[in-house]
Formats: structure tokens, sequence, C-alpha cells
């Protein structure tokens, strides 16, 4: 079990109404638990700065799925050994167009220029990076 | 099939080096290709500026797979009327927690207002919202 | 004066030991002071996302002062009737660029529709609209 | 004078459809211009990915001038060494609050770093540091 401290924090009153009123309109039950977001999301934006840092990401990609050979080098990319790609989803958004959400490892910066390729392919349209940190508290 | 068109672009010299440089880097292999890139991602930023537009969107979120009746939470979220769930895929980080990727389709405000809600749950630890336009060109 | 209330957060230890190095590292003195920013900023956001919240923003632009008219133009938008400009500043950059930031008081909307109609003049290279929020706690 | 090149653009009908009406509203004359800009912007954010790339940045802050001896810690930190400030301008926003914008020369390592111990400082209520790249073409 994980060890819990209650630390004391001052907030002028009308700041800390105006931050109740927005907490219980994004459905939180308690201050303390919004509190914790907002540090835990500030740690987690600082970690991702640093490109060396491991992370998970998933990007995103919408792509026309008649375009030659996309699909073997998004495989190539994949199976690159650099980064552990851990899971993909693939859905079809319309008679051409495909999305496909590929849920990888790595080290921020490795992961990034990963992105920038796969985003470079001829068939991909549209196309992001999204980081989430992997070391938890 | 879509019909094309050539326009012409006049551009600095100097800029268009350091261009040509900067796609190289990424992996284009046309300039063509690279600017339609950077049409797209502009009309699509615009489009999700829109909160009554369509859009895809994945939830990512972090939680601690042993807190109470989160799971369940999720489920009911996922089942709500108004977005459409299209897929999910859940993924073990470490001994506490998952990272759960939640593909949606809807509209701009009502994504951004289920996101809240979601990572306002208790034992959700970190998430985010990420949008994808849906109208292709 | 305003009137200041003390709040307890529960934090899990790990957490908090790695928030203390984060903002020890930025020059807090505080945690206190540190989870204000933390909640100000949120609200910030948060009111900012509103295109009818009152807002203070900064227009950066850099542009060649050779370009025609677009000094005119400037000044013709400056004075335009929605927006109040408060007031701005003209630095030399180089031999052919200058930048320019107005600072301006209006509503979030009209602020980011001028913004996109100075970066659109001819002339101008690059720009960018940053909006402070103006009701304050 | 620098000189122009004209490149050639493949775009599909709809996507060029779709953009003109989104730069027409944004008030830009002509593609070209539309399309140098996404140019300049693009190689502008990747520029100022790099801490060691120069930049030129405007530091924003809002503060309560009651708060003792902050404007002589802005002083200082404004004639710290590392970092040229070249102007900065000073807005009274109400009662209280005062908008401060300080627009400084340097890498963007080191911006970002003195921005951080700006925001920690006490009284400091808002702030953001934004970049331009002050490299031109």
């Amino acid at each position: 079990m994980s060890q819990v401290e209650r630390i004391g924090v001052s907030l002028d009153k009308k700041l800390l109404s105006r931050f109740d009123k927005l907490i219980a309109g994004q459905g939180y039950q308690s201050r303390s638990e919004a509190i914790r977001d907002l540090v835990r999301r500030q740690l987690s934006t600082e970690q991702l700065s640093n490109p060396d840092a491991e992370a998970v990401a998933a990007v995103f990609l919408v792509y026309d799925h008649h375009s030659t050979k996309l699909t073997e080098k998004l495989m190539d990319l994949q199976h690159s050994h650099i980064l552990q790609v851990i899971s993909s989803i693939h859905i079809h958004l319309d008679k051409h167009d495909c999305l496909e959400v590929i849920v990888m490892r790595g080290r921020v910066g490795e992961i990034s220029k990963m992105g920038e390729n796969i985003l470079s392919l001829k068939g991909v349209k549209l196309g992001r990076v999204n980081f989430v940190s992997s070391e938890s508290d």
C-alpha cells in the first residue's frame, strides 16, 4: 500500500469558490481529488518535456487504405527494434478512410521521431502523437 | 476518384531551403505531400475549434484497476446515449496501473464534456482527450 | 483585504516528493504557492475557452517593415471599435524584421478574430495571439 | 533583395475548396500567402523545440503590485547576465493587479528556465512564456 500524507494549502476565498464551481461541473467529488489531478498532470507534462524520459504514447493516424503499400510500411515501422509497439486498433471511418491508434512504449525523443516518420508516409492524411508518462507515482 | 488541382506557390528561396531540410528529416518524399499535410492539419484544427463539429476522439486514461467500481463507472459512461464509443483498448502498464484508450465518435463539445467526467472519476490518475476531425476531404 | 481559507489535501507520499523536487527546481518557496498557481492556471484556461469571456491578450507579430502599407493597416486594426488596444511595443529584430507586441482587452472570440486578421496581412511573417484572463480572483 | 521561387503543389479539389473558404474568412488575399504562413509557422515551431535555438520571447505576468519586494525581484531577474531583456511594458489591470510583458532574447532553454523562476515568485498570479523564433528567413 502506498502511504498518504495530508498537507495544508492556503487559498483566497474567492479563488477557492471559483475552483469549487469549476470542479463540481467537471464531476469531481472532492477538492483533494481535483488538486491531486493538477499535481499529477503537472508532473507528467514536466516529465514528457525530457526526450530521454520513458513514456507510453498513442499515435493516431487517418489514412486511405487504398494507398499503395502504406499498410506494409506501417507494419515495418511498428516492428522497428527501438520502440516497443504494445498494441494497435484499427477503425473504419468511411469508405476510404481508416483510423489507426498505435500504442507504444519508448523514450519521448524516439517516439516523436517515429511519429514524424509515420505522418510523412504517402497516404497518411492526418496524424498526431500523444504521450502519457509511464512512470507512475 | 477525387480530382486533383495543381496550384502555384511563391516562396522565398531561403525559406524554401529550410523547409526542404526540415521535411527531408521528417521523411517526406515530396514538398507537395508535406504542404498537403500542413493544409489538412490547419483545416482539422479549425474544425475542431467548433464545439458542434463531428469528430472522432480517443480518450486516454491511466488508472489503478484496484479502484472500487471505477471499471463499472467507465462502462456506464461508455454506454451513454449521446456518444458512440467505437472501440476501446486496454493495456497493463504495471502491477497497479492500466492504460485505456477509448475511441469515440460525436460532437466536439459533448466529447470534451465526457472527457472531463472521465478524468474526474476517483482512481483515474491521468487522462487526456485527443481529437481527430472526422470529416474527410 | 481578501480572505484566505486553509484546506487540506491528501497526496501519496511518492507523488508529493516528486512534486517537491519539481517546484524546488522552479524556484517555489512553498507548496501552497505552487498549488495556488496550478489552481489559478486551471481557472484561467477554463475561462479562456469561453469566447464571450473578457480577456487581456497580447498579439505578437514579426513583420518586414518594408511591406507596403502594413504599418497603416496595423494602425487601422488597432483603432477598430470593438477591441480596446491598451498599449503596444515595437522592437527592431534585424535589418528587415520588427517584432510588435500589441496588448488589448476584449472578448476572447473577438480578439481571436482580430488576431487572424492581423496574421493574414501581407508582410506579416509570424504571429501568435496569447491570452491572459482578465478576471482576477 | 531575397529571391523567390515558384513551386507547384497538387491538392485534392475538395480539400482546396475547404482551404479557400478558411483563408478567405481569415482575411488572406491569396493562397500563396496563406501557404507561406503555414510553412513559416512549421519552421518556427520546429526551431523552438530545440533548447539551444536563439529566440525572442515575451513573458506575460499578472501580479499584485502590493506584493512585498516583487518589483525588485523582477528587476533583478531582468538584469541577469545570460538573457538580454529588450524591453518591457507595464499595464494597470485593476486596483490590485498589473500585467507586465517582458520581451527578451536568448536561448530557448534559458528563457524557459527564467520563465519558471518568474512564475514561481510570490505575488505572481498568472504567467506564461511565449516564444517567437528569431531566425528570419
